[in-house]
């Protein structure tokens, strides 16, 4: 698999995606370790009711429990700008890069990610703003339950 | 139930006796809101082989999905003080009040907690502390995965 972080969003996109199909939230994810796909996971929300299974989540508990040393070659990525929580689970496991598809929809914690020392890409990819802009503007309270706000403050 | 942080404390230590006595991490929470006591939860990294279930993101995924609104009068109560990861979700939820039993065997987000409006309590409790520091001396390495560190930085 490439380094190259347009092609490692793909099974992010791909995870996305898979998500949408199944009726939830289109957000993915992938981790890989020293270029190789450890494994992707995309938000849970919807099936199966969870509040902590956000793409990036999802996709390092699939990648089941790891060594400090495996993470700290690892690249996380997401197709869309991370959350406090994602952050802060970045943050505790020690990825050293993060590649972000899209911030256009949804800022999150680059700027914690920065101050404590993560290469943090972000990509600004065409597809994965407009998979967040359309699932926005049709899904505006569930976006705002998925980001913890009120329903009224849902889009930016 | 009562507001009294002690009180409150006391739901999270049973539910860290619960993980350890299935062979799990002895750090538990709860979650109250209005004072009222809404789910518990433990680490689970043992036991469901999970990277993402630290006590208090198994409290709030126990808790399902709820409203901005009622995040926002809740309190999460946890034996250890939070990690980067569970920092971070109560920052996404919006949870304006934090009461931590001890910070002594691990120092977590409590800073960052702090400069984002989190009311944080600290109640340094002798019974979280005894649990850590005998679970700790015991399986180092385990401990150490759970923060995310290497087997050789794992004790504080």
């Amino acid at each position: 698999m490439s380094d190259d972080p347009r092609a490692q969003l793909l099974p992010a996109i791909h995870a996305a995606r898979s998500g949408a199909a199944s009726g939830g939230i289109p957000i993915g994810s992938a981790l890989f370790i020293d270029g190789k796909l450890i494994a992707t996971g995309h938000n849970r929300r919807v099936q199966d009711g969870s509040v902590i299974h956000h793409a990036e989540m999802n996709c390092l508990e699939n990648a089941g429990r790891l060594p400090a040393a495996d993470y700290a070659r690892a690249t996380l990525v997401t197709t869309l700008s991370p959350c406090d929580m994602c952050t802060g689970a970045v943050l505790l496991y020690g990825i050293p890069r993060v590649i972000i598809g899209e911030n256009r929809t949804f800022l999150g914690g680059e700027e914690l990610l920065r101050s404590r020392g993560v290469d943090v890409t972000v990509l600004d990819d065409p597809e994965c703003t407009e998979m967040m802009t359309t699932f926005i503007a049709s899904h505006s309270a569930l976006w705002a339950e998925d980001i913890g706000q009120d329903a009224t403050e849902g889009t930016m």
